[in-house]
């Protein structure tokens, strides 16, 4: 695989420290609990969108501290020689759990498990976090912008505004799985199967004696698909006009039909419904009309409600860096840890409740109407519950305890994946193609109250009457005994 | 080296198609000259500095398409085979200048620039920009933040928030280059030798019986340096008071006095005054605080202001993001060609006067106080001109010609340095370190005016006579002819 590279090295220092204590106290053969989730939907939405799941399995299988790693981590002289031992044969031997790329997700909600032992649990929280963190970020966002764009594709074009080669490479990735079209950059194409594409910068355009002699030789390069960059010196003043002069005198003969212009400046709504109308003018209806520079959600359903004619969006830093909100804030916490074969629910207080985690170690379901198809609710529960699915389901609010709902006919689908089971990948990982159908079908699947960019409704994720006991009884125990 | 990975793929496609074009118009031998620079300082500020030089570097001196790529780019079906065959024997032969990593820069003026054959230097132009888009974004807000914090260390801790793998390595780089003292990352450490620093998480004391013990257990594995996270449960009812005891019984008495407590929670003015007063009382004024939690520049300027009690901070998602301005808009232009030794300036022209470009093969000065050694403003001249340092230098406002001001007593430094000279790399490049001092004292060059966070002076960067003067005449011939 291309992407198979070795980032064992990369994790907070404190990552190293802890385990070092953990392995000096004893307590490193003790199991422990993670949960991954997140408290905030970036930009205000009703929902994100899971990704990352992929490296962060290449990542746990190529796991491997080299000898010049050992020989730098022991330079430091604060890790004892055991561990160090111990870190030259490391590999990961536990469990983990995911909810597959593409998912929607709610905040508070595990959408990751992990089960293994101590020192294997916390030296691969930073890697997990990251890419998640990232991928999840700009799925969510690409999600937003392919929605408001209303079925015209959009085109990724951000890499060289991205945050460092993975925010391009990955995150290229990510905007597929959340419904973009394409993308600019080639590499991502020959690892995912994203589809690359891009015709002409400025510098084409100027390399030439002429403008018109530009777009000649462009056309007669590329016969198909030639979309010619119109505003290098003046959109109306010369670009259309030298535009509709090679598409006439190269393509229309041969029978062409697939060009188009792109504008990368000035005022889109304007300059494309007058660009619209000299082409219809001009017997060239079949021109699709392309459009980027500094593009996000909000200014692509403007220019739509503007009527602006407009064939499909190029998008770029707002999108590749998420820029209106460029962090996602996923945690990775301590629920449980284990005692020969005894499940110790743990719990962080925060005078912050959104803050406060849910204990244990869980099952995420995701309730369906029967009839609609369409996603009601999500049930957090322990996971030694059983839920009587031939029986009405009652859930509740977790903060408004009184507020109770009853599903009569709902089916309900598991949300966390089998990953990793002592260690051993157990997961068919799906293409970058199937996880963007998938997450698209799942965007379907919510109610539009859900979707919409002001305001949305807020999608339930309640929690089960044990595991609210639980947290609650955990609650009262910490804050006075500690 | 570690990071010496094979990147040449990573480029917009329409690199690609327009490489392609070039060559079969004949066009491939043809020299281009392109320049990098920047419209907009993020955040407001007075200036930004440069980093990911090094990334650059080694991106050039391992291009190179491999067969698979080649075979990729063959099932694409639309490149000619003498260009598929050229790029499998592809290299840098051409020429790059660029300021040092670390350098302070102004909007508008070259910081790198590439003079090469047309494909050479279109095939490189996405990593280029993504690299010192990402690394300068990062640098600049580190300064912004180490400044506004006024002497106090700034631990950067974003790995886990980072826009993926590179974001937090190269990021970690980028921070340490524009002043932090140190990072979470423990590969950018074993890479550029950014100190890695960090301690516990909430996870360490969860997973101990009592708050007590995790901090006893630590305190014994680490007696020196230990910091102790005291808001897992509750600060004033448990957290403090179990550090104070496990000070008091594990590292006093050793006659250790290096330690300190962390919070990640809650106001951090109030509880930090609250905490030296009972540290203080206790008898521990030697036992430092250090804060983390969504902190940037204006909070930890507001915290200072406020008299919080701060040895040091730690800074995550806020710096690693760039969060409050998350792209650095570098762009990368075409400014020149070159036909049998002639140089033919080149322009992009746009309704925006700040997007149309500075044509031709060009220089850039940077102008010193001879008495004071403060920077007083840049120029940019053609390649070809000399200045005369024996005399007083006019210098004038490209927008407002008659804002004209003359220096006496001046020095010039000239601020692009050749790194890649036929394709050769001719350039020291210095350790992260060194880039990190460089900053630190072109930074204090700068007057205090121009580093105010709230409206800081413009610095000006002018251009001289002769490229004034060209740069109207291309304006005047293009916005006719074309």
């Amino acid at each position: 695989m291309l992407n198979e590279t070795n980032y064992t090295m990369l994790l907070d220092y404190y990552e190293l420290t802890m385990s070092n204590g953990y392995f000096l106290s004893g307590k490193s053969e003790e199991i422990a609990y993670f949960d991954v989730f997140f408290r905030k939907i970036p930009d205000g939405g009703g929902f994100a969108i899971a990704a990352g799941l992929e490296q962060i399995i290449n990542y746990i299988k190529n796991l491997k501290f080299t000898k010049e790693d050992i020989a730098f981590l022991k330079g430091k002289g604060i890790f004892d020689d055991k561990f160090l031992e111990y870190l030259a044969n490391f590999k990961f031997t536990g469990d983990i759990w995911a909810v597959p790329e593409g998912t929607p997700i709610f905040p508070g909600e595990p959408i990751l498990t992990v089960r293994g032992k101590s020192c294997e649990t916390q030296l691969i929280e930073t890697f997990i976090l990251l890419t998640i963190n990232h991928q999840s970020l700009i799925a969510t966002k690409a999600n937003r912008i392919v929605r408001a764009a209303e079925g015209r594709p959009i085109m990724e074009f951000g890499a060289r505004r991205a945050q460092g080669i993975d925010g391009a490479i990955n995150g290229a990735r990510a905007a597929f799985i959340g419904g973009c079209a394409s993308t600019s950059c080639t590499i991502s194409d020959r690892r995912f199967g994203v589809p690359a594409a891009g015709t002409m910068a400025h510098s084409w355009v100027q390399m030439f004696d002429s403008e018109y002699d530009a777009f000649v030789a462009y056309c007669k390069t590329y016969p198909h698909g030639a979309t010619l960059l119109i505003d290098t010196y003046d959109i109306f003043g010369s670009g259309i006009k030298n535009a509709i002069k090679a598409f006439k005198e190269v393509l229309v003969p041969q029978g062409i039909n697939d060009f188009g212009v792109r504008i990368d400046s000035g005022d889109i709504a304007y300059i494309t419904k007058k660009l619209r109308r000299i082409l219809n003018e001009e017997g060239l209806p079949q021109c699709k009309i392309v459009v980027s520079n500094s593009l996000d959600e909000r200014i692509i359903a403007d220019l739509i409600k503007q009527g602006a004619e407009i064939d499909s969006f190029g998008v770029g830093e707002r999108l590749i860096t998420s820029k209106s909100e460029p962090v996602f804030g996923g945690v990775y916490k301590l629920v449980a840890t284990e005692r020969e074969g005894t499940v110790i629910p743990k719990i962080k207080i925060s005078e912050n409740p959104e803050k406060i985690t849910n204990p244990g170690f869980k099952k995420l379901y995701r309730i369906f109407d029967k009839e609609t198809g369409k996603a009601q609710a999500d049930l957090i529960t322990l996971r030694d519950e059983t839920i009587d699915t031939s029986a009405p389901l009652e859930i509740f609010d977790p903060q408004n305890t009184w507020k109770r709902k009853t599903f009569e006919s709902y089916e309900l689908r598991e949300m966390l994946q089998p990953i990793f089971e002592g260690g051993k990948l157990v997961y068919q990982m799906p293409t970058a193609k199937e996880s963007k159908e998938y997450c698209l079908s799942q965007v379907e699947s919510l109610w539009d109250e859900v979707k919409r960019f002001e305001n949305p409704h807020t999608y339930y994720v309640d929690l089960s009457e044990k595991l609210w006991d639980l947290k609650h009884e955990l609650l009262r125990f910490n804050r006075k005994s500690k």
